[in-house]
């Protein structure tokens, strides 16, 4: 199930080690302003090279193959891919009998029936997310009049971040981390009950990208300890602003016309330098693995620029939707 | 968007105060024993009544009218509803100039143009979710190879749950609660990514209940501040048996076989008896509320069953779904 | 799969002799008049009663229970059912063993394994196509500024239908029919190619009514024995009208804006009262079959509202779906 | 809308004249054999060069970019494009003030407000249905009990194929033609009522095909001339065999075993060498327009090898979900 939205609706596709990844976007308005060069910046973000983060580099230069012609979307899926060049294969023969723990070795093993492409981590790759950040950017021009914006507040449970990715690279180890999203000036009526809440579809989006376990909106799990009368986002004005948002700017599902407000917890980097106690499948025995190969030691640095663009994705597609059924608001 | 799932579909309808409240289950395989009387147990959990719950009270006696015959399902869609019968609609009139804090009255007038039925807060309303727990019966006869399970574990931040609601009653105030729901002996293999990601599925579903402010799986937002090292969780044995279960049940979207582990995040009810200062959108000044009628101390008392529905719902989903393309696992 | 439609989106239930059929209507925009005496006109033309129609006789009055209040949809799902009365079940225990020629009696119990409700035809009784007619008649309040009509053409192969008709009850047997739709003064621009072209989303609801065996648009299948420079609808005036009209209406799969043409062909009403020999899967042997019960002579007669009901299905739809992605037309 | 299919999902991309076309291809079973090699000949039967199609050539190479490793599909999305090469867009730019009588010119740049790529009909282009035949040798493989095949049985009206042609390029016109398909050795039990009955599935995908105007199953557009008595298919073994096969090998929407067949009418190649008279936008004038570029006289004639993979790819997906839902038939 590669495709996700209703009408705003997108297809990944590729392996991290195979010829391309890349994404169709379908139900693009025609008439957007697009260009390869608009989505460098965005996929720098998600790019490696940065202390902390793997060592692989690619180049990663979109190409547009279908959807755009003369600078502007025709209304014609849009499809991006871009190559894969820097791989190294042979960093995963061993996961066959030994797969990785916290990896998805085990799973897409048994799912696929041994035939999935274990190189890179295939398709379970973060490097499949390439396709969401292309996708993200053309989805903020369609919410352009909002401003999506991720950034990681924590890293190891601190908010030195500098310094605990540094110990963890003393240590060998990887540390996850915490991403707080926010979408100001957002649109107001947006998300469609009783199932496409805008927070299910935001969730929807956010837990497809590998390595995040937990995501809450506005207050979030601390809302669970909190009394009503506390918690409750009292109205101001006849515009609905709150004087609080604890809601994230969302009510029974649909935005409010508030900041929307999420956090995203990221794991720790599977890939991990500590050798590690696991079974070996093939000898049926405890073994020892240590992970060579070229990883990042907090994958959730690479991680804002993609949850942006799951949000942007989400919003755009209910904006869509909000606007078909409901026709042009004011 | 009242429909869900790809094979295993449910589809609600109702509000709150409307002569019926429903739902409709289509995909469910032919030749399993059902009758009325099996929804009673669980349609009861969720039902009002205890300290802490609302003085509302709904026989709820599910009627089941097509897709059942002779005590077995037929493979046709399952509809199943109750009439509403307990309703003092009064109670809502004023909210319609003075929107609840915390509530969809706002949102719900935004949306839907001032048409939508503020009665009991409408098909916004946490009644809704009786047709979720209706499927859910239906989905846990699917999936019953395995146990879901779902509990409060702390009530207004604490663990001792009595004692936070009756302090809740005593200041007429409202309190949150942390669920968490367990899936045990699942299957293995289970989980379509990329974007049907086991916790994408159970997420949207779950956000879709009122209320719900956050989901995290396995060690969740805790794995944040964890240690790859420590995190990964070592296989142990030839089933993929893992020593810890900081994954939750869940690698690369997929099942492992392990227990699937999460907890939900639920917000106080919005319906508090403290007055509220808050904005009166017919006199354009701030005003006083409060919120009489009958509410639920501690709504997130009724849901722990609801939590298990959306849980087995997603789980019976997936699970066709992974028969349809990858055939009958051993 | 008994739901289709995108932003529109319609779900079925319900089987002949059950306790009742019905529809729910999702994506609905709110502030639509709409009232239970709106639904009888529409209802009343596929009802039974006519020479050549079945002496079954309901009185299928529909019940509103969600979606609607004060006159007005809310923007929430719509359902509407009714309770089947005037029902033989006994008239169908025969066709366990003999399954009657031309019904789905025998798919039926193939794929549903022995338990789907065979009593009056199920859920494939021509009866389910009643919620259809009722979404239909919210869908052409949707799309108002176009008329959606269809007429029987013929019947049994004349014109003269009255005669065809008399002749084939004279002889106990069934007759087909052909019925033709108009959406007069379309939107244009309706469609959304590749895969939800306008002939595609209208055919796959118009075969989803049983008794559907051929559908054609425009000239059809003359269309395969013309010239391009004959068949060619040349554009005559800056609103895109066509001097003739053999693309009934569609190019691309967009409405051109002239005026949607199909045909549908009906096959002859599977029960015929005329005896027939076919297989006894009870006795493994030859047998002979007289389906008595009370049928149609013509079920076509009662058909052209259903097809309306689809067409216009299809129209409110499509029309949403452009709205959400290309926004208001002038 | 460019996806298709409920488990088994095709999502084409591309225009005539861009860069590439393609298809990805989702919820495909891994562990099947497949290669370059494998496409070949179905996309030869859909490739120009024979008398009567088109004098454009490409040579259509298919890459195969994802979900095929070691010569097996690996159960992650697999896609497959090729590159255009042999393009002159220089004959299009006429035009956009003079819409071709039968063509998508006028309806694309009315739905696409002027954006739409015009250039060898863009999105709109035969061209596209490449990855329909690409996506059908995947789903031929999946259905490989049966055997799907369609063939051309008449053109312009005659039954004598390639008299009918010689005489249309005679006149500089062209002509339609009918196409059969027909699976033989079906399974049994497949189709998914109400809504996708195995003819809604089929003729949704058929009309996705561009030309195409008509379809009918089995006896179609004659059975509403037929009485029941003779339209019926009596059963005549334990198997479901029938000794007529009016229905087509469906009842009720869904398979019996017997062979499935329905017919196609495909209208004449819309551009035609016959000099035709318009309306020219941008004089606001009726003008003459004579169609020069390379186009097919018979575009059915290289359709057959469409309609089969648009068989095999409804009868793929309504396979998967037969099984998802009922589990493995005997």
């Amino acid at each position: 199930m590669n495709s996700f939205g209703v009408l705003f609706r997108i297809s990944l596709f590729g392996e991290s080690h195979g010829p391309a990844i890349g994404v169709i976007i379908d139900g693009c308005p025609p008439g957007i302003a697009i260009s390869e060069e608009d989505f460098l910046s965005d996929l720098e973000r998600r790019q490696s090279g940065a202390a902390g983060t793997t060592k692989r580099h690619e180049t990663d230069m979109p190409e547009i193959l279908s959807g755009v012609l003369n600078g502007f979307t025709t209304g014609s899926p849009i499809t991006i891919l871009t190559r894969n060049r820097d791989k190294i294969s042979s960093d995963y023969n061993e996961f066959i009998n030994i797969p990785r723990p916290g990896h998805a070795d085990f799973t897409a093993k048994t799912k696929y029936s041994g035939f999935s492409d274990l190189r890179g981590s295939g398709h379970f790759s973060g490097r499949i997310t390439w396709g969401i950040v292309a996708a993200g950017v053309i989805a903020k021009k369609i919410c352009s009049s909002s401003t999506v914006t991720a950034n990681l507040t924590s890293a190891g449970g601190s908010t030195d971040i500098q310094k605990a990715i540094d110990d963890a690279v003393a240590f060998h180890d990887s540390i996850g981390g915490i991403i707080e999203c926010r979408i100001i000036n957002p649109p107001t009526a947006v998300g469609e009950p009783f199932f496409n809440s805008l927070e299910s579809v935001i969730s929807h989006l956010v837990f497809s990208i590998p390595a995040i376990k937990g995501i809450e909106f506005g207050s979030g799990f601390a809302s669970a300890a909190m009394k009503g009368s506390v918690h409750n986002d009292p109205f101001i004005n006849e515009h609905g602003k709150t004087s609080t948002n604890n809601a994230g700017g969302i009510n029974g599902g649909i935005s409010n016309g508030n900041e929307i407000v999420f956090r995203v917890a990221v794991k720790p980097t599977s890939s991990t330098g500590v050798e590690q106690t696991t079974f070996n499948f093939g000898s049926g025995k405890m073994d020892t693995l240590k992970v060579s190969g070229r990883h990042d030691t907090c994958i959730a640095l690479r991680m804002p620029v993609i949850v942006e663009a799951a949000a942007a994705i989400a919003l755009a597609d209910l904006m869509l939707a909000d606007r078909g059924i409901f026709g042009i608001r004011k």
